[in-house]
């Protein structure tokens, strides 16, 4: 499993993170030594996944802390400034939004110096980043608890360490599994445009010795066919209030293929991404993303020039098709009311 | 549109073919002056769907009795080994094994000169590719009056002139309608691994003028979530007599979107593409091909090295997911006994 400070730590003055577009060909470092080099990281998608946005927001709010002038007012202003453009750089997830401000609620109180109050805000992003990875472990022993001995298991995208700092949501489910001494199997969807399924949940089972097989995307179908699907796995990067979840784009389609072949469809989210602000997944922003996700590949174009591209990042699947939800404080069933469920 | 003899035709001595592989960003031509070139051709797909392959498996005949010895016991043997390499190339579609044996069987009469043999060998080859696009057209017009003005259509895959030899056949429908003086809307998933729709239907609605929206497989349950899809529209590669249908691979979970939101799916294919022999989709072979059109593109490998891939190249969607299939004679309705519904 890769180590939570090789995934992103914070150094001084500088956030540093694996970067996720050149796995698993290179296995290199970003160093972001401003807001702006974080918010260029995060639009990349060279750190990715709720969780992780959430720390890397924290982070960010120390990077800007830390550059900012050295009287506590002018300090607050800057951090507000900065925190404002980091929280938008990417719509969906709520986490990012989420981790800047709880980093930046720390400046609120008294502070007999600059100084201390940038060490607060360190301190908190730091606090944050373990216990996401802390709840990872707690989702993953609840999760375990849901499945049989050695799972066949789909999953979407990247849930793993990559995602969250650390474990991971859904491959965290499976990393227990793995603990606890059963020998399951992952069916990898590729996960386009981006393929992080091929580039990051492949990397990251492999390094774990952990069974997979890779699929395109459209192939997944003939696995539930086949009846070797005991159960989907996925994460989520907004659960809103009634359960209502969006995650990478797919995940919908696999909760319909779920649904027809009666397979237990299992949501693997921490409490920072259920939003209580949100009643319904209608109210959650879909991030669109470039064309050229999609009509090219490598620098190849894959489709005419011109040609009109759709490229949701996240579809939203119904609590209706949720079998349960499961935190780092245990497995929620329907009907879902999840104000009150956030850390 | 594209001409039908710019697809595929029969020279002296040649088949030639606009090789699929380079498209969109080539449009070259592929001379095939053997049947060893010519499956060569086939298996990387310079030229495929179920309807094609059965126009260049007669050709392929054609070719090999143009080589063969000049006494008319030699030809037969020669071109009986020659067309069993033909009908093998790919297993699951059975249009080709079809075209073939329907050329080889014009060698079976008397004849009074190996000439005379090659030229009905000919003759068959070229009337096999008019037929095909004829039924295309009779296909595209019984398909459009399913539809109401202005369909907003789901396909997969290319299933238009590149894929027939001409016209298409649920393109062909999509032509059909605009015929008629609709404006239909066609959602193209790029259809994993090798592209054939972002690379091919995306160039050919594009070169017909036919709105269309290109987007990755896994985007497309958004569609049917936002209730904009009016009908799904596939090809099929074989047909059993009982009505399951395989198709390229991501056609089943279509199949499973579309029931789950009352979407009608409707198969279009030649009555050569029914195979009487085949009692139900148990018994169609499914092509494996290589792991490297997953895990690599365009040279660039996209999973780690040695990552487990499976990629199947087809899938079979089960006759009750079927609302109804188009053939040139009309529209056939559930349940399916098709055992006579062959050319």
């Amino acid at each position: 499993m890769i180590a939570p400070e090789a995934i992103i730590r914070l150094e001084d003055g500088a956030v540093v993170l694996l970067d996720q577009t050149r796995l698993p060909g290179q296995r290199c470092e970003r160093r972001c030594t401003s807001v702006a080099e974080l918010i260029e990281a995060i639009q990349v998608l060279a750190i990715r996944g709720a969780p992780a946005l959430g720390i890397a927001g924290a982070m960010g709010v120390a990077l800007a802390a830390h550059a900012a002038p050295d009287h506590l007012a002018g300090l607050r202003r800057y951090v507000a400034e900065q925190a404002a453009l980091l929280a938008a750089a990417r719509p969906t997830a709520v986490n990012l939004a989420w981790g800047v401000a709880q980093a930046q609620a720390e400046l609120d109180r008294d502070f007999g110096s600059p100084q201390e109050a940038r060490g607060r805000v360190v301190a908190c992003a730091r606090r944050i980043h373990a216990d996401e990875v802390a709840r990872c472990r707690a989702m993953g022993r609840h999760g375990a608890g849901l499945l049989g001995a050695d799972a066949r298991l789909v999953t979407q995208c990247n849930t793993g360490g990559l995602a969250t700092g650390g474990y991971g949501t859904a491959l965290g489910v499976v990393h227990a599994l793995a603990e606890r001494g059963d020998v399951p199997h992952v069916y990898v969807p590729e996960t386009r445009p981006l393929l992080q399924g091929a580039r990051l949940t492949a990397y990251e089972l492999a390094e774990a010795g952990i069974g997979h097989t890779l699929l395109t995307d459209n192939a997944v179908g003939v696995l539930f066919r086949e009846g070797v699907v005991d159960a989907v796995l996925v994460g989520a990067d907004r659960i809103a209030a009634n359960g209502d979840t969006a995650n990478k784009i797919g995940t919908y389609s696999l909760a319909v293929l779920a649904a027809h072949h009666a397979v237990p469809f299992y949501v693997v989210a921490p409490t920072s991404t259920i939003d209580p602000a949100t009643p319904s997944g209608k109210a959650i922003p879909i991030e669109q993303r470039a064309a050229d996700e999609v009509a090219a590949f490598a620098g190849v174009r894959t489709a005419p020039a011109g040609t009109p591209v759709r490229n949701d990042a996240f579809d939203v699947t119904p609590a209706a098709l949720v079998t349960a939800i499961v935190t780092e404080h245990g497995v929620l069933r329907p009907p879902y009311a999840l104000a009150g469920e956030r850390p």
